[in-house]
């Protein structure tokens, strides 16, 4: 029945696939050494669960900053699996949905996925499915628990699943007690040095030419005073975006960037 | 099919732009310079959406203090950008709906809007939407959760959609998460100096002569010991409005904004 | 449909008359200069609401202690404008209805309002509409919310309303977000001085001659030790009702108010 | 239609009667003198309502420690003024009840009131009809809410209510903003001195001869080192039926009123 | 009717009993004076129920620490008073019972008793009953409530009732406003000194000879530095069942004994 | 009817048997000798349940951190009972489950148990049947109910239990008033000393030669700077497998484990 439950799984995947694409749309840059070892560490998971007779569960988790392309290298690393059943758990999938109904959708998930020998759930911004909010705080209790039990229950004999999952707030996952659940955390960081904002330029499509770079750097650094930039690869791309429908494309994507790295710092600004 | 989306957007359109009527019913008087910084700014997001090939989904907070006409700005900017689909989702037009029927709006308002190339979608007094409340707080969760999945989520391929959202409450904002899901912020200021308080009265059709405005000036400054007005340009046009049935219609009209003044500077006063 | 819209609220204008009566029975005693005040700031809004092509909507609280006349005038101010549209939204009218039955009323009397050119509603004690209680705090969120947008809405084009609403926690208010919402604030006042008190009691048709009145005074200067009164007019009257059925009236009248003051100015007492 | 409202409150009668001797079974003794000043400001209250284009409602508020016989006073004013319509409402007859269910019962009454040109209607146990618990504290909204508006509700024209209420914590109703409702307040004092504890046993039937009274006051007073006991006239009733079965009755009764000193003193004890 | 209402309530104690058995299975070792004393305080509130023209409603409290047999003893009281109508009331009995079936089970089981001339209802676990946890801290509102009532609510006229309830947590009856409505209150001890233990251990019919006796005392004395041992009779019983499968019965008797007392002391231990 | 009892309870028997079996899956490693003094004490509680006369109810508690091995040894001790009923309460097998749902299940378990001469219930992860958070701290009031009772009600009349409960939070248990609720206690370990470390690795099946594990501890030590482990069994054998994946295996489990060790002392690290 090994093959009835592939075949099983085969429109899924097609479905899965499209959702997939939609987070991997805007592509990878390669801004920094660190993107390559975060893939690293992704595909040795997944080499552990694809060998039989080795892991059958393996829960990875990616945290960083809002922005910073966890979704879009957890989709990445599930793309390149190649595994039979790959699925895409997102908040922006079950809007309207209530509590009940998200847990019902996750336990399907789950154990559709259960029926595939191997598997690969994304489980895309935890705190969002969770509707965490700050104050109160609030949170749903029932998500909560369906989580923390499928991140804890083994597949059935003979099935390995590997759980990819994002979070901006780990540290809320601390203390929500899902933290521990994990077998292991991958640390997805900002857009960070002058030479990874460069690099990312360089790739953009607009500000291509060495001059304008340099000019934006510069700028950058005379108005935030600061030479670090902590600023999201996904604000970026949409700065450089805003900035092109500029008369002076350059100094707005500057003005546009500074603002961030401000808000960031809290120096002048606003 | 996209002619087919134009179509079917085009009987909302119409049900859409009576509802942005009743916003800039007051038209918008250009008391300060700030007025078209924050047109321009505008402007440029809405080029940025339009162009294709650039940015799928741009979303941009107008906040201030109550009553800094907000609400005026974003519908002049969601009507001038003549995209097929404009839409305008307030607090006002759901009285009486409990959460899940604003939620279920919502959700028919961004799908039917992704349904069309180029949207606006208005999110008018975002707080009121939440039901916001300081004590407790209070504020609800699932409508919060629509809206912020709404913010982050991409339209489906060759789509393009701008949200433009207003808010008082900007720091309630942060504290619930959502600010940081903006692309582009744009603070509206009261009317401030004495010019900008001229200015409004020589537009308002009242107060039109020189002498009038100068006592008037001149009165507030008395009794309020403050050059500094820091009024909402909506409390000024009710003021003028209430004072033209005083028999002294200058004099009543420098005693009610010289309430307001007292009442945000907690000198003298009630 | 001008006619039209005048025809349909007819009838529902008596019914609301035989309400306002209720809050009016008493009648008003001139006992300070405040009260005329009132009344003129009263009548200044209905004037600016009358008058075509001048305010769409002004919504004026009256705010006061408890018992110090607010819903009296608030009904006569209303009574007196007859305009063709004038209902009195009352908690003591909604005894056993839940949240969304109150809303649903609410929002049916300022549908019917918005029918008529030109139309009154009077919300009387807004801490009992949002079922209030300081310990918590408490309060009906969904009527809060109600209550603030049907405050901001302006009405249909060609349509005017004005509001009256009525609060002994105009603080209460502020913290909720409602304060800010009406154009016009008019404080009521206790019976303070003995000149009010003399008033009162001149107009009672108990202790009509001047000895009494003048032994009753000296008799709460000496048990409360104060020359300020502080008591609502209500309680006064109240007083004058009780001690009606004591052998000793006007010296019951002295004590029963004295007890009044004490337990304002926690001096001496029970 | 005044003859047909009287008739229909007849059956009515009958049966609440019969709840009312429940509460006056014990009798009355007249332990000290302030129980007559008690009788006395009810009684007059009862003549307020009674006489003609006099009072319409009157609402009098008996407070005191446990057990010190406010609910007896209440019933005895409420049948001693032989008003066509009397009732008590009072949690002990509402066990089962749900909140809607209490609110319901409560305006059935009230609005039954309001058929009889008099009424009298008890409100027993405020706190305990509220479902108050100091623990949170906790507390239903919509009865606070039901009797709040009650309490204020004038009756229709040419109809009079007394409403008489018993609370022991009277500083909760303060909290809960019930106080201000009330038009009379009235304390009842605990069995206090040595010389009312005399009168009790007097009047007890067991405790008669002298020696023993005085046997029973000496005890106490080196048990607990007080001369003041401060006991509701309840426990004392109590106390003497249970110390009967003892062989050394006046001994056993002076031990357990001792219990109930150092409990309140905080003195010895457990 | 009296005869009927014997009958009536006579399949009902059949059933009651077996109840009861269930929890004096163990029977009673009276290991101090301190038992008697509490039978006897008991017994004689059950004299007082039981005269006709005395006492309507008697409510006695058991409290005590955990497993220190207040149970078995309200049982035995109950069982030993041969009234009519006996019943216990437990929250072992309601597992499953959401709050409003809970309170209508003790409505009936009240109302049954008021048919009996005499009836004792035993009311067990109280805290259990009310779903009581010291986080938050949250219980059963709706059952305290009819708790209360059902202590307060005298019998009908001829029928005499005896409430006997156990609690471990006394503070929190306190707390809850529940302890006031008790007419009496007996307190239930621990296993407390080594005369004590060996009372007890001495009825086992496990350790009874001399020797293995002074063993066990001398060797908690040991590991526990404490002449004081404060463990229930239930925990003591519990460790003898236990100790008896070891090699070393009075060895491991005084160790598991040890831990609880360190548990208690925080001394050493774990 | 015993062997009625037994043969009905037959069927759920094999059903449960697969259950226990996926705790049991991993095998025991006896890693210290902690390990067999635990097994030691749980089977002294089987053979007291087993041996009639004897205890009627025992209820044992493992509790310890997270993944050192709680239900695998409660899996194995309840396995070897060779018990007629055994049967796993676990969250992990509830999931989607409302909290009626689950104490119904709860329900039949110990109802069915009770059906049963012998019976041994598994309550795996106490806390995640309760739906524990600590922020809040939010649980479910009805699973924590059912659980208390069912920990205290004894069997019927000639049936025995055995709870074998397990919990990684045994001080939030105390504050739930569960812990007293059981009769024993036994603390399970994590693998503590590199000798405990080494044992695991010899009985791994991969680093078996001696060189790769002193080389394993001697970079355990350096990285951490600790000769303490303190992880548990589960964590260590997960990062078997996937260092297994790695080129150096012995070198990136290493790397892992002193994640894993640092992520406690709090020293270095992320
Ligand atoms: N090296 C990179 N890593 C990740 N994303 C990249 C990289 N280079 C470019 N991108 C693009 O940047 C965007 C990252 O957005 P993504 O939604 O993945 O971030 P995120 O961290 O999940 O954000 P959020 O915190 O809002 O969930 C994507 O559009 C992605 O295509
Ligand atoms: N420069 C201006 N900008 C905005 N509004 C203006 C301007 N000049 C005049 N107005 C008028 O002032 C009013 C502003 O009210 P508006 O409701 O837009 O304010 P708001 O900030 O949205 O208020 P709120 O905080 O209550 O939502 C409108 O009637 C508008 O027509
Ligand atoms: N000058 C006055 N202003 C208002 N009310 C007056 C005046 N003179 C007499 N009255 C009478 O005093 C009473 C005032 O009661 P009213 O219910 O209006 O007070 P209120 O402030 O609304 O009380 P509450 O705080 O309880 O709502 C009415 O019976 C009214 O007829
Ligand atoms: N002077 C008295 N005043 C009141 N009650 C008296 C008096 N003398 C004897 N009694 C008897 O004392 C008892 C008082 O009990 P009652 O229930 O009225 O007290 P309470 O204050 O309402 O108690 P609770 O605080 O529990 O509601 C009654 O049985 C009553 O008959
Ligand atoms: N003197 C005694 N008093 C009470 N119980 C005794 C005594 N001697 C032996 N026992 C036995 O001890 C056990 C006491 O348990 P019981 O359930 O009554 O305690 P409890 O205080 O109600 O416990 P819990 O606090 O758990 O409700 C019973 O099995 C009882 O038979
Ligand atoms: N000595 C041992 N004791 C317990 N488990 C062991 C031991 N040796 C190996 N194991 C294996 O280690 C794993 C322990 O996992 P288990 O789920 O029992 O831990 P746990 O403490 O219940 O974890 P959690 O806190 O997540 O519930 C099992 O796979 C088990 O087979
Ligand atoms: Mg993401
Ligand atoms: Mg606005
Ligand atoms: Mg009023
Ligand atoms: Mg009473
Ligand atoms: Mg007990
Ligand atoms: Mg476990």
């Amino acid at each position: 029945d090994f093959l009835v439950a592939l075949e099983e799984t085969k429109p899924l995947f097609g479905v899965a696939e499209e959702e997939f694409e939609e987070c991997t749309r805007g592509g990878l840059i390669k801004f920094s050494p660190g993107i390559d070892s975060i893939l690293d560490v992704g595909e040795a998971d997944i080499r552990a669960v694809r060998e039989p007779n080795s892991a059958e569960l393996l829960t990875t988790l990616l945290h960083g900053p809002p922005g910073s392309g966890k979704t879009a290298l957890a989709a990445t690393l599930a793309l390149g699996s190649e595994f039979p059943y790959i699925k895409l758990i997102s908040p922006k999938n079950m809007i309207g949905m209530n509590d009940a109904m998200k847990v019902q959708q996750l336990d399907k998930i789950f154990r559709d996925a259960d029926k595939s020998v191997l598997s690969v759930v994304v489980i895309d911004d935890i705190e969002g499915l969770l509707d965490w909010v700050p104050i109160g705080p609030r949170f749903s209790n029932t998500v909560l628990s369906a989580l923390r039990n499928w991140l804890a229950k083994v597949p059935p004999k003979g099935r390995r699943r590997l759980v990819l999952a994002t979070t901006s707030e780990r540290s809320v996952l601390e203390q929500l007690g899902l933290l521990r659940q994990f077998t292991g955390q991958i640390a997805v960081p900002n857009v960070n040095s002058h030479d990874d904002l460069a690099a990312v330029l360089r790739e953009s499509g607009v500000f291509t030419d060495k001059q304008a770079i340099k000019r934006i750097l510069a700028e950058l650094q005379d108005t935030t005073g600061e030479s670090e930039v902590g600023v999201g690869i996904k604000r970026i791309l949409d700065a450089v975006t805003r900035a092109k429908q500029s008369r002076d494309a350059p100094g707005r994507f500057a003005e546009i960037v500074a603002e961030y790295v401000v808000e960031r710092t809290g120096a002048s600004g606003q």
